[in-house]
């Protein structure tokens, strides 16, 4: 999670034949965690859709479990824009400011990918939850909790984010109506409120 | 979903073999079915956790899906109680109603176990997010919708459901501290009235 990293996905393909690679490795394994989750994904499903031998995706990223971090860490390159956000402006807007650059991660199909892959196998795989613990928690969790004046301020930031996770879970994985469909605009203005109250609410 | 089968439950084991045999595979399916999810859960699995046959199973219940649903429909019988809960009591308190009843099936070692394989379940599986659908949608939304006086009724009982989703994840799927291990009272006191709030506030 360097500016290097976060540079480099910004601009155009890098061109050296061996970053072109690289980066169609973790185009494949982004689309296959996404859609399979974290178990039913083998790096040999990773290298066979991304035309390369298993070996030159162990030769990169190593274990399954690091092709996963590696894979879905383009989704916490604007998840730490998230935190900056959130951690840079007044207190008494905090809520909308965290909510609507959530539900841009999730409306962009981009980000949106990486984000499934992450919820898709943290509630299946212990080692994708404790990657999902590691960079949800540590990451962002804690860094906003720092930021505000209350002795629950971790359990606080907690229940903000769950209702985030919770809304995502029926509107973009499990697509439940009418909250799959509604205008985003309509979520937004019912959700940054709550986030707000659990945030800095009495 | 019948008042016989949750008198059934509710009661002492049944007597004949058949019954018997019936809840001994239920009980396996709602192990497999909660600790691997849909995917890695098959029939031949539960037949042998079980200690029957494959064929038995298919007889009893159909196919994997049908296993499925009757194995959680176990969470439903008390689901109904939500409902009702929900719909027999004064508007002006239920949020709590709703939040108490759901955080009471979730920290019931019982109920817990088929709401864990709903959502593991659902999240990668179609199959299993449609029974997800039609049960937590058709059975319990809509209905605790229709008692709302307001357009958007059906978006507002989705939005609540969301945040009792999002606890649920973060408490007893992905288990992130502290709110995995926070007191139940606290989380409640918390959420219970952003429930409130989504089902009639403004």
């Amino acid at each position: 999670m360097t500016d290097t990293s976060a540079g480099r996905r910004r601009g155009r393909p890098p061109r050296t034949e061996s970053a072109g690679t690289r980066d169609r490795i973790l185009d494949a394994a982004r689309e296959e965690f996404s859609e399979r989750g974290y178990d039913k994904t083998s790096v040999r499903g990773i290298a066979k859709s991304a035309g390369v031998d298993s070996a030159l995706v162990h030769h990169y990223f190593g274990t399954k479990e690091q092709v996963f971090e590696a894979a879905v860490e383009v989704a916490f390159a604007p998840a730490l824009k998230v935190r900056d956000a959130v951690l840079e402006g007044p207190l008494d807007n905090v809520g909308e400011r965290m909510t609507r650059v959530i539900f841009g991660l999730w409306e962009n199909p981009v980000t949106r990918k990486p984000l499934l892959a992450i919820v898709r196998s943290a509630v299946n795989n212990e080692a994708a939850a404790s990657v999902f613990r590691r960079l949800i928690t540590a990451q962002l969790m804690r860094r906003i909790a720092g930021e505000l004046d209350a002795p629950d301020a971790e359990l606080r930031a907690e229940l903000a984010a769950a209702q985030l996770v919770g809304v995502a879970m029926m509107r973009y994985v499990i697509k439940i109506e009418p909250i799959a469909s509604a205008d985003v605009e309509q979520i937004i203005t019912r959700v940054a409120p709550v986030v707000q109250g659990h945030l800095t609410g009495r």
